[in-house]
Order: structure tokens, then C-alpha cells, then sequence
């Protein structure tokens, strides 16, 4: 049975050595990510535009790239305390069944009950909205996650919750509802007949699924309408990678306390939030070339916005109603096929992860489904954890990395990012077992069509 | 925001903390359980009669009243390490939310895969299955906690893993089967045509919803007519509450550490598996007259074994097949109204957990459905974990005991086992969010029904 150097099986730092500040990778980067232009003008947005929408504290994280660092509140951090430190996971179980000497450790997100590290960030945005005196924030979600997250962050701060679902993630997750009304937050399929934006949508494409893109764009009419209410996103924004630093933080800090130093970072890429957290401090040595590592993004082949998309400014959202940002985006038309499960169905990226992409700080990669949910079955049945679909990307690229080491010999070091659990994702194992589960990946000509809603602007 | 002499808001200890062996409460007690009966004969079960239906060395721990402490091997504590040592936590915000200067704890055991402490015994059964080199093991579940962690314990060690679950579980939870497929189970609902008492069930009982009798019978017939196989159960049973202690064992070492006595204990109770287990080291203290605590079981009005059934020789399985136990019984004919959600639902009690209440070193309380859900959720929305039903039994208890110390101004502490998480449980909380759940409970008729099942045993 390996154990090596008595690394245990999970590394838990205690509640003193929790990080207490975030780290912002913008201030070590040389090329800053583009600024987000306002949709009318072509102008860089300026904070006093993005405050109707966002918390103004949220605005001023968003467009700091300098600050190194920001502490977090106390009362983020007491909240912190009811699911962090997350374990730090050395996968010996998963070595020993592969048989490789590569040494694999994982950052387990999934042990509070919004499944995944989207709580991070919730807790950030509901308090900084509590502290703004606000009624309540909207948002949008996806797999799920972020509206749990969200929901649970607003019940603790007493804040009035308003999501709206991904129209196929409702109907394949109806428990996922449960869990956010159970928290109090009201969940509204998307797109739905509430908003404008909504009534728009359905018109011109009266049997769609839904999309993130659209979802985001009913929330943030929802909240524009509504006195006292503010837009809350869970992914791709400056603010969110900011958030979620504390995984990366918390790993660094687990690692260095055994001397344990990273070979290969692997993270699941939707819209960057798990990955831009977990790899932030690494790539802070790396960008002040204080350290090298290889950091992969891994995502969907159905969703493929790194390795097949366009780095431009291209609209957030499909109703187009949200600023402009330039990263690698597949067009704001884009929706996955419906055989795509789980979450990472986001047409565009971050624009820091697409910043430090096209710079060569980090390499892409991109998966098909059923080789993703092989990789999440066999990492169950010898790990135990039920990975979700979305951090089984990353289990399956960290798989084959370990795998090549077993073909040539090397010790390498991986940590990857398992960002939570698939308990609400049943209906698409089930698909899986069922033998029912496609690869379907977009054709170029599907893409061409998608690019051609890209706007034309220069950055 | 409060926080006692610097304990965390989470207990964990560290892997070299963890409990090397597991505690046999029965060494302690004066009055032993009563034996297990042939139901044929009447006689007590000697070893050689049980071993055809469990694996050898779980009879020798199922039969033992003397020996106080088991060696945990190795492999076993290997597995209880990827979800072990689980958190002990102060519940600071549900303290503060309840304005009660009770000091409030509860153990944890909802951070693994099968939602449950149940894996503490699978793990243990699955082990000695596999040393005893045979092919796999049947079982029965209900809520399907059980199931789920004998899946994950038979893919640990490599064995065949056939469940029977109860077929209302079975209707109201096809993600769980799911789950159970993940781990590569088979799942049947129960009753089924697959063995001669289902088939005899259903002829008497044709629109049954089946209970945990029902199908133990099922399972057990299934292990004794198939070569290699033997029959494992996740609750009642002695050997159980042995693997169980770990819970208790790990709680009162992580108090230990920070001082803490509790004066009150409180689990929730349907055949008595966490209970016994939380409560063991501290019972052991009470029965060797060390210490003093308040020890109070809790269970669902709608099966209410302690607080209305009867202290006699029963069947612990609708089919009678299995040894008679004698134990706190509704009768093992009684089947929970199809209004009961949850698991807790088995007619009779742990014979340990049974003869410790009939001596006055514990006591028992029942509360109705919509008060439990109510406590479920009170709890949910400020210490952020979404409890399981059986586990909100506890929670009602335990937040009764802190209003009370609010009334008297006593700082109480109070500890009770949060057995695991309700993820798989949202349809239950959809009835209770539309209104539609009830307190139904059952009438002194339907109890007198039952009872008539009744072996005439003097034990």
C-alpha cells in the first residue's frame, strides 16, 4: 500500500492557516486582459457604467489589475469556515489502480451542499451585496451549482435570490430546484416569458433548450428592472477568478507544508472560474518566473472555446444586453447540442485564462463525453468520490497524463481540480450506463455559422 | 460572532488520531442482549447456524458479548481514510440563530459517496466477505444509504454487490439506483418475482410498497440459494453497531482534545446504527459508572419502535426467515404509511440499543414528519449542510433541547450525529415545499394489528 514521506490520504490545513486574502493574477500579468467595452458605444466601460448592474465593490475588483491582493471580510471567512479548508486529496487509490509512479493529488471542492467551489464566490458577492444595503441579486445557472451556491450564500446574508435555470438543466435536474428553493431562492426556467429579453428568444427559436448566454441575459434585465437588485455571475468575470484564488491558495499552501512541488496543474475549463482559482498562485510564480509548471485547460469537445474558438470581443450574453469582453468565444449564438451534459456549455472564457492562453502561459485540450464519463466511473470505484460530469474533464486528462508517465517511467507530480460532485447528475449517468450517451462534437460549419454572430470589433 | 476557546468551527483530527479499533459496547453491559433464536427450534443460534447466511468472522463479532475491543485491519482503515476521520462540528451559526447559550456539536458523517455513516460497516463487511474469499454479498435497502455504501465497498474490494430496495425507495429515488449502478451493483425493487417470499408477498399483498423486512427476506434467500454468496445488513445487527462505534469513538476523541463533556447525546434511531454507534464510548463510561449522560433516541412517529412498540422476540424480517431477535418491535408485519419519507422505517431495534432502553440508560422520544422537515431546513439555511430526513429527526431534538436551555438560561452542551446528507431526498422536500407532506400516525389499531404478528416467545 503506498503511502509516501507519511503524506496522509487527505491534507486538511486547519482554520489558522486558511488563506486570508485573495490573489489577483492580473497584477503579475504583463498583458493585462482587454478591458470590457460598453455594447453601444465601443468604449471601454468605465465603473460608474457596470454599478447599475454589478455591487459597486464587486465593480472595483473587476476593474483592478493591479492590486495583488484583497483581504477577505471576516464575515466571508466565518462562512468559509462551514465547508474550508477543502481537502487537498493524494490519490493513491487511483495510482496503485493505474499503476503509474506519477504522484496524483486533487483539490476536492465538492464537500458543501452546493456540490462545487461556486460557493466561493457567492459568499463574496452576497456579502458585498448585503453590504450595500440591496434587496436581493439575480443570476443565472447552469448545471446547477452556481444557484445552488448562490442560494445558500443569499440565505445565510438574508438576501432575496432570483435565478434563472438553463432550460434543459431544469427539466434534466427538477432536485437541483428543490435544493434552491429549500434555501429560498426562486428558480424560473430560461428562456421564460419574464423578461423582454426572454419573450425575444423564445419567438426566434421557439424549441431551444436554453443557453447560459441567454440565461444571463434575462437575469441581468431582471435585475436592472428591479429597485435594489443587482446581477451576480458565477464565472468567466475578473471578480469571480479573484474569489475563487482561495483553491489555489489553500492547494499551494497544503502542497508547500509536505514540500511537494506540482508537475502539471489540470483544471476543467467552462468559463474559467475552478480553473483561473486553482492555478492562480502557480501561475503567479510562473508569470514572475519564479516557477515553471504546465498547466492544462480541459474542456468539452461539444464546447470547445479554446481549442476551436476565436480570441475577440464578442457579447456575454446571447440577448447581447451585457458588456462586451474580448476572449476566446465560440459567439454569443453558440448552444451546445442537447447530448452535451453537465455544466462547461459557456460560448466564451475568461478573459484572464484567454489572456494567458494566447500568451502560452497554458495549454488547451478538449475531451469527448463518454471518455469523460468512463474516466468519472472509474475514478468513483477506486476513489469512492462521485465526480461530476464537469470536474470528470479533468480527472480524464489528469488519467492520461498519469498514464504517460506509466509508459515512460516518469514521477511526475499532478494536481488537478476536482470541482465537485455529480449527485444531481444521475440522469446523465444513467444515459451513460444506458449506452444512450453520444460524442456529437460541432461540425465547422456549425461553428462558422456561430462565428458570423461575432461582432466586429478591433482590440 | 461567537467562537469558545479557540475551537473551530470544524473538529478534524488527523489521520494518526484516527481509532485503531472499535468499541463492543456488550463487554460493558450487566444485562447482555438477549441471543439470537432458531426459528425453527426456538433454541439460542450457535455460530455453525449463521454462517450459511453471514460471513464467518462477522458471526464471531455478532456473537461476542466480552471482548471490548476489535482490531480494525488495515485494508479497512486504508478505505475509512478517503472519507475518515469526518468533521466534528460546532454549530456556532445554528447556536446563534436559535439566540440558545446551549453549546451545540454534531458529528458529521455526510461527506462520503453513500451520503451516510453507513460505510464505517460496509467497508467492514465487504472486507471480511472478501478474506473469506467469496464471490459477493445481497442486501436490502431502504432510503438506500445502506445500499449505496455496500456498492461502493464491494468495488473497493471486488466483489458482486445484488440490492433489493424497497420498492417505494426504489419509485422515489431512480437516482440512487444509478448510483448504486456507478459502483457496478445490481438493484432489484423490492418485493420482486426474483425469490420465492417476494413472489409469496406479492401474492398476499399485491399493491405493496414493500419495507426493509420484506426485503432483508429477499436478500437472504438470495445469499443462502447462491453459491459464494452471503447476506450482509446495514443496521440492527451487533456487528453493526461495532463498526458503528467508530462514530463515537472519533466524536469523543475530538472533544476530548478540546475538553468538552457533553451532557446531552442525541441520534436518531430505525434500527439503531448510528445511534449505537455514536453513543457507545460514552454509554461505556455510563455503564462502568465514569461518567453520566443524557442519551435520547429519536425516531419518526410514524414507526415509533421505541416509544409504542413492545420489548419481546420478533422476526426481523417480513418473511421470516431470518433468527428471531428480541428487541423494542412494532411487529414484523408492520409496514411505515406510504406518507412515511425517509428511511427509519424498520419495525424493530438494535436487541443492544433495545435492552440499554429497557435498563433506563437511555431515552426515547418520537416527532411527526413536518416538524422534522421544518428542522431540516431551519438548519440547512445557517449551517449550509442540506440534512438527510433521518438525520432531521437528531436536529428537531437537538433544537428542542437548546429552546429549552434558552427558556432556563442553561449552557447545556448537546451533541448529536448528523448522519448524512438529503441530496437524494429532494422529493420528500418538494412535498413538505407544496404542502403535500403529512403527520399520519399510525392509530392503537393498526399497532394492535401488528403486534398479532407476534412469535409467542418467552425470552
Amino acid at each position: 500500500m503506498k503511502n509516501d514521506n507519511n503524506i496522509p490520504y487527505k491534507i486538511y490545513l486547519s482554520e489558522d492557516e486558511m488563506p486570508r486574502q485573495w490573489y489577483n493574477v492580473r497584477a503579475d500579468m504583463k498583458n493585462k486582459p482587454a478591458p470590457l467595452l460598453n455594447p453601444g458605444t465601443g468604449a471601454p466601460l468605465k465603473a460608474e457604467e457596470l454599478t447599475p448592474i454589478f455591487c459597486e465593490e464587486l465593480v472595483k475588483q473587476e476593474l483592478d489589475d493591479n492590486t495583488a491582493y484583497f483581504d477577505i471580510p471576516e464575515e466571508i471567512l466565518r462562512y468559509y469556515k462551514t465547508y474550508r479548508p477543502s481537502p487537498l486529496v493524494r490519490a493513491y487509490l487511483l495510482e496503485e489502480a493505474l499503476g503509474t509512479p506519477a504522484k496524483i493529488y486533487y483539490k476536492f471542492e465538492g464537500n458543501n451542499t452546493s456540490g462545487s467551489h461556486k460557493l466561493n464566490s457567492a459568499l463574496a458577492q452576497a456579502y458585498y451585496a448585503k453590504q450595500q444595503g440591496l434587496k436581493g441579486v439575480t443570476t443565472e445557472t447552469g448545471a446547477g451549482q452556481w444557484g445552488t451556491a448562490l442560494s445558500m450564500a443569499c440565505s445565510f446574508f438574508g438576501l432575496d435570490c432570483k435565478v434563472y435555470m438553463v432550460k434543459v438543466s431544469y427539466e434534466q435536474k427538477p432536485f437541483r430546484r428543490e435544493v434552491m428553493r429549500t434555501y429560498g431562492a426562486s428558480v424560473t426556467p430560461s428562456p421564460s416569458m419574464e423578461t423582454e429579453v426572454g419573450r425575444r428568444i423564445l419567438a426566434e427559436f421557439p424549441g431551444t433548450t436554453g443557453s447560459l448566454g441567454c440565461a444571463i441575459s434575462e437575469a441581468v434585465e431582471a435585475a436592472t428592472t428591479h429597485e435594489g437588485y443587482r446581477y451576480v455571475l458565477g464565472s468567466v468575470l475578473n471578480q469571480v477568478l479573484l474569489h475563487q484564488s482561495v483553491i489555489g491558495l489553500e492547494a499551494k499552501a497544503a502542497l508547500d507544508k509536505y514540500g511537494v512541488k506540482p508537475d502539471i496543474i489540470i483544471g476543467c475549463a467552462g468559463g474559467g472560474s475552478n480553473l483561473g482559482g486553482l492555478i492562480s498562485p502557480f501561475m503567479g510564480e510562473k508569470l514572475r518566473g519564479e516557477a515553471d509548471y504546465r498547466i492544462i485547460a480541459v474542456e468539452p469537445a461539444s464546447c470547445p472555446s479554446f481549442t476551436r474558438g476565436k480570441f475577440a470581443y464578442d457579447f456575454c450574453d446571447t440577448g447581447k444586453v451585457c458588456p462586451l469582453a474580448k476572449m476566446y468565444t465560440l459567439g454569443s449564438g453558440f448552444i451546445p447540442a442537447p447530448n452535451h451534459a453537465g455544466g462547461l456549455r459557456y460560448h466564451g472564457m475568461s478573459s484572464i485564462l484567454s489572456q494567458l492562453y494566447h500568451d502560452g502561459y497554458m495549454e488547451a485540450t478538449s475531451v469527448v463525453q463518454t471518455d469523460v464519463f468512463e474516466a468519472a466511473e472509474q475514478f468513483a470505484r477506486v476513489e469512492g468520490i462521485l465526480p461530476a460530469p464537469e470536474s470528470s474533464h479533468a480527472i480524464r486528462a489528469a488519467i492520461d497524463e498519469a498514464l504517460k508517465c506509466k509508459e515512460t517511467g516518469e514521477e511526475k507530480t499532478i494536481l488537478f481540480g476536482l470541482t465537485g460532485t455529480g449527485y444531481f447528475d444521475m440522469f446523465a449517468y444513467e444515459k451513460f450506463h444506458n449506452g444512450e450517451m453520444s460524442d456529437y462534437v460541432p461540425t465547422d460549419e456549425e461553428l462558422a455559422a456561430s462565428f458570423a454572430t461575432l461582432p466586429n470589433i478591433e482590440g
